[in-house]
């Protein structure tokens, strides 16, 4: 039943309907949060055996004999550069593995942008300087970059990736100097790059010889199904187009082992590597080698981690497949809404009427469900056409999930009545 | 035997005696290492308890029930920060708890006020900015201030502190924004500040309204004697002296618990926490809050930690002496050296005959003993007086350290009888 096929009486009696499960829903007195993605519990619970696995018995020396309770070792120990090497399709020599947080390294590198540049003069000397935003995308991205000066200039994504015309005739642009990328399962719209799109990337000829791809594969080993989506490896693409520091490629196991306690890693061409690793030595006497050292026990090899990501898949994947019944049960063939079905990463993107994501959100909030808020997933934390949702569902429980998601459903079809029949 | 009081044959002939014994020493093939101060891993053994008590059987949440397997809480759980505030002798809320580096924490916080202003504008802005190095000092916060551009002034320490007539003249100069303090055990002077010199910094009245005494507190708790050193408490004076935003504090667990696989903290006034937790948002999801919990689990009041540190003495305590016996036996009454008796922390300064700290620094390397390089304390490497040598007991064993602080006693008396027989 598309709302767009109603009359106005129709409009007026599904309103009445859906106003009063609203009402009903907003007596329960629900709690209801839906707004980060962070893994749930029982998640983590799949490596807490890592926790305990360095120890007295088991000894504190990696395969090199370093024992790993003192400094040193700025770019990590070598089985965790391996391990990175593996998921990410590189060299052991192009990884630099840090401490819990790929955001910090991102952080990190943006920061020295501005400091020390990346391959030309420091960026404060840019006062115009841009970066590139796929939009929905990344809040922290955006954030980070916002708060080291740069303007934001937004460019949509759809199915296969991003606007890549758009991109290749911004890049043209000496003053653009970077775009925020999360190639496979792309936060929070879902989808991954297609070959076309990676190949694309790594034919840039950006005017800025200091612009880089900022590559956060974050959902590399994410897939909620056997059958995950490929990409292209974007160094190797990088290479054969002649752009081999191009990409500067980041990941954690924040979502494969415990979040906060995972490690980072930064990978990159020889040069990139060789850049960031000078500046890393002015900043730290040696990464915690002990976690690192608790992580490559747990993870002997890729294998052994990829088994971990389908025994995640297999607790998260009921979560996202409750989320899609509930918008196709009911928001399904009704014309106010459409959303994203990816098959892994952390968020589900949910486009609502135009004009309404807002009053969606705030629908969801009285009846003691939080959502992200509506524009995060836009430089500036605006939505232009005041339509995106970002769904996280992967921390609630599925029960509390399921009950979310209706409180969510009844919010969509109740902005868009209020906005058909006038009253918005 | 004061060198001074031998005539040229007399000379000659210590010279030969010297230099046959030095020449023995070379042929026993030495490999030993006193060039950084680094724990020994008996110092690590003492915490590695720590490793597995956070684990399923003991639980993951802290005091306020927050399950430490997530992101989230930039500035650290409750205990922690508790921990660091009866450490520093400040309050809790003064407090931001961080990663395994408080050298990071540093950086970070030179980082911000190049890209943002610590309190004023960026000061990337201020093209001739100066910061101020205590000599003999710690290399690593020199070299961090000279990657972010600041020329670096060089002010002596002595017993006492440093020249505070020279630093209450050098804050006059409104480019001049900070100075690199290690007040307790001083690194590598290892001598603490006196009260007066702490109330002196307290009563600075710096011409700059962004400049900040950067106070690494490094070795608070590191006596090596019942009765250690103590200090004034900074920010109390601060505060007494109308100036609460002036100092940012530094402290990590490192040399507590296990080095890299610590954490560190930042401390300081309302303002100054409020400041950089701000800008930590940009920059983390959050801590590695189970290396939290294991701290706190390890330490659950300032009372085990002090317990910890005794320890921690009786096995650095003998080293030190080891070092003083040998200075005292092989150099003493020969006026060639002088050197700090430090009660605490983790160095020893060794003055030898101006001209002379590069070929002690030869010497010993010829014969397989590997100190700090000579000149690494003072800015760019370079001791105007090529006197001063870092020597860092800590980490070789007593017996090893025996053997190394015999080389260096010899190294030492060879290079002033080649200055005073005329060979160099």
């Amino acid at each position: 039943m598309s709302y767009k096929n109603l009359n106005n009486e129709e409009l007026e009696k599904e309103y009445a309907a859906v106003k009063a499960e609203y009402d009903r829903l907003l007596s329960l007195g629900l709690n209801l949060d839906m707004s980060r993605g962070k893994p749930g519990f029982e998640n983590a619970d799949l490596s807490v055996d890592m926790l305990t696995n360095v120890s007295k018995d088991t000894g504190f020396k990696n395969r090199d004999g370093i024992d790993c309770r003192n400094y040193g070792g700025v770019d990590g120990i070598i089985e965790a550069k391996e391990l990175f090497a593996d998921v990410l399709g590189l060299k052991p020599e192009q990884i630099i593995v840090g401490g819990n947080s790929s955001l910090t390294l991102m952080y990190d590198v943006v920061s020295q942008a501005i400091t020390h540049g990346l391959g030309a003069e420091p960026m404060y000397k840019c006062e115009n300087r841009k970066f590139i935003c796929l939009v929905p995308g990344y809040d922290r991205h955006f954030a980070i970059t916002e708060h080291f000066g740069f303007e934001l200039i937004s460019v949509k994504i759809g199915e296969n990736g991003p606007d890549m015309d758009k991109i290749e005739e911004l890049v043209k642009d000496e003053s653009v100097k970077g775009i925020w990328c999360v190639p496979k399962y792309s936060n929070p719209y879902g989808n991954s790059y297609s070959d076309e799109v990676v190949r694309r990337f790594a034919n840039l000829k950006p005017a800025a010889k200091d612009f880089h791809l900022f590559w956060d594969n974050a959902y590399v080993v994410h897939d909620l199904y056997e059958d995950g989506d490929k990409i292209l490896n974007i160094y190797d693409e990088c290479v054969k187009a002649g752009n081999p520091d191009l990409p500067i490629i980041f990941a954690s196991t924040s979502k494969i082992t415990i979040p906060g306690d995972g490690i980072a890693a930064m990978a990159g061409s020889e040069n990139i590597i060789k850049m960031l690793k000078s500046r890393l030595a002015f900043q730290t006497v040696g990464p915690d080698k002990i976690n690192m050292l608790r992580h490559v026990r747990k993870f002997p090899n890729l294998e052994s981690l990829l088994e971990q990501m389908k025994k995640h898949a297999d607790i998260i994947r009921p979560k996202f497949e409750t989320v899609f019944a509930a918008f196709e049960g009911e928001l399904g063939g009704k014309d106010i809404a459409t959303w994203t079905k990816p098959r892994g990463g952390y968020f589900i993107s949910l486009f609502v009427m135009p004009g309404c994501a807002k009053r969606v959100h705030a629908l969801c909030k009285e009846a003691g469900v939080v959502l992200t808020g509506a524009g995060a997933s836009y430089p500036h934390g605006i939505d232009p056409d005041d339509s995106h949702l970002r769904i996280a569902p992967t921390y609630p429980t599925p029960e509390n999930l399921k009950t979310a998601a209706g409180v969510l459903c009844t919010a969509v079809k109740l902005a868009a009545l209020e906005k058909l029949t006038g009253r918005r």
